[in-house]
């Protein structure tokens, strides 16, 4: 059997885990906390920091290859497991270039790939002489997660908030749908190209509201979606599974915004809605099978789960009952102890030929669901 | 987060526990073997015999339940457990009756629940005695397992095949269809009833060849299926999931053959097919969550993948491609090390509203896999 690891030991790659569970592989974990969600999931969980080149190489040595759940990884220690025959997804290079986003962007301008017009700052002082440039988004080269390091600067009062570390400055897009095309490639090559998905944004809290599966875009619009996330995959040049996130502007241009080179929260609803998860997919490329069915078995909604604003610590939920009951509804929860503002702490995806039917149990999802902590200390 | 046990670390504890890491729920697994399927994915795996009663004692001390995967545990250990307040699933007493073949008879026989007639042999002089009662299927009262311990006697000159142990001997049913009904049973005494799943015999092998679900039964059939399922699962007065395998003999009746306390090998396609699997089921019940939605989402087929006769030692997959390469195939190989004759490897599900595409794929699989071991050692 190959013996695969994985850098990280969150979500992705708890549930890596339970795909992996359907092949014989012996699976590997790297993670810091021994209670990650992953941690016992794995036959083998090694403690070590990920983005230490020592650990990583320590993790890495006797395996037959290495995945990762998380892009803030030791890329160097990768280098050098690659160099010394460990099959690394996705190739460290690729990795260096897209867990950099000043990198990330040179690398759709000189591939032709389309994207908004961007500029590099190395500090704020860079920064401020942009005013003509606005508005724009800030977005740190490295280190940003989550939405942490991306800052929106509307107008020149706004400059001040931008970063003061190597960043790439982004036209704002009018945007009028975000769409995340997952594409998974083979090491001979081939691709498999998953349903576009379409998130919904909440406008009044402005933050992701849930995500449709497959996107409803026109067709021509799809296939151009689809054409450069292809694109992307193909002059990354190594294979793995990708997340490609795309803006449709207002005025129908078709945008990349950012690629992840790993299993991806918007293919969550692949587990259940598709015929190879994006999940199983990655097995399949890492350990050399034919690539699987992205096809959807049915339209999907996937809501995210996360703790409610001004709560942390051990986590309750309130309201659970009531999603368990839905008909059509599957619970992920990532069995984490601690909750804390904004964490993801578990999904739910939703399966029905019916959008209504969708829109309507997503929203009641959102609002019934309550992610607090158990003793109600509210902090804010 | 609650302590579950699970007794047994075959393919239902690994199938078990992948559907757990959707539940905030810690898993323990008590198996002799640490390399068995179900060791890497839970918690704590502790070594020790799930026929001992001191190693089931110590294992379930301090957990909150216990449930199963085979049902040859100790039983004295489990009523010992239940007694200082850990919950058991099924019931000790259920479990006590439905392990033991003649005190199954008897229980049907005493609740009315319609089984074909049979008669109880203490040895294979008494069974001699009962040549007028032929055809008949001996079984041996405990201790028999996926097809052992089983002795069909046509005729008198088979009554040497017999038992010479407690055992049941049961009317040869003229059978029509074998059906799978599986029945789940919450603490609060709620019930969800799957589809019924048809077994497809191979009539040259005379083995399982498939499992189609939903069964090909008339309306008024399922309903006395249903209802003699329902009724088993009532009167045994257990929460847990019940695997209510019946007989529907040439003349149209409807018999309950045997009833497994656990998930069961005829709910493997559960996973994918209905939106609440077998085993998401369990846990429900076991975490005293509502019950899923035990509903198909669309038909399927389901085939074990059995090692070939004659072949023992380190497992080789000859013919995995082509299985990986069906859009609508889902694997599941159990990660066994080694393959033994008629040994359960893993198995594939098939979705699809098309019977004969499932028909067609699942003869395709039966021919093209092949499990045998690694260096063509045949044995035979």
């Amino acid at each position: 059997m190959l013996k695969i690891g994985i850098l990280g030991g969150g979500q992705l790659g708890r549930m890596l885990l339970q795909a992996a569970a359907n092949y014989p592989v012996i699976t590997h974990v790297m993670e810091n906390d021994p209670d990650c969600p992953a941690a016992h999931l794995c036959h083998q969980f090694v403690r070590g920091d990920i983005r230490n080149f020592d650990d990583v190489c320590r993790f890495g040595r006797g395996l037959d290859g290495v995945c990762i759940e998380i892009e803030s990884v030791n890329v160097e220690a990768l280098e050098k497991l690659e160099s010394d025959g460990v099959r690394v997804y996705p190739s460290p290079s690729a990795l260096r270039i897209l867990r950099d986003k000043i990198l990330q962007k040179q690398f759709y301008k000189e591939h032709d790939i389309p994207t908004s017009p961007f500029l590099i700052t190395q500090n704020r002082q860079e920064l401020k002489k942009q005013d003509t440039f606005l508005p724009a988004v800030h977005k740190i080269a490295s280190g940003g997660y989550d939405g942490r390091g991306v800052q929106l600067i509307s107008n020149p009062g706004d400059l001040d908030k931008g970063f003061d570390h190597p960043s790439v400055l982004e036209k704002k897009v009018d945007i009028h749908k975000e769409i995340s095309q997952i594409v998974a490639m083979s090491r001979n090559g081939q691709t498999a190209l998953y349903p576009a998905v379409e998130m919904i944004f909440d406008p009044v809290l402005n933050q992701l509201d849930y995500q449709l599966s497959p996107a409803e875009i026109p067709q021509q619009m799809l296939w151009r979606v689809e054409a450069i996330a292809l694109k992307v995959v193909k002059d990354l040049k190594t294979p793995g599974i990708f997340a490609v996130e795309l803006f449709i502007s207002t005025n129908g241009g078709v945008l990349v915004n950012e690629t992840a080179p790993r299993v991806h929260n918007s293919g969550h609803h692949t587990i259940e809605a598709n015929y190879s998860s994006q999940f199983d997919m990655l097995w399949r490329v890492v350990l050399d099978y034919p690539l699987g069915n992205p096809k959807h078995i049915m339209p999907a909604a996937m809501i995210n789960l996360v703790g409610r604003e001004g709560y942390s610590g051990e986590v309750h939920y309130e309201g659970l009952d009531e999603i368990l009951k839905m008909e059509n509804a599957f619970l992920h929860l990532y069995g984490k102890k601690e909750t804390r503002s904004g964490r993801k702490m578990g999904h739910v995806t939703l399966l029905s030929t019916d959008k209504s039917d969708l829109v309507y149990k997503a929203r009641t999802i959102r609002k019934q669901l309550q992610i607090i902590s158990k003793q109600p200390e509210k902090i804010i």
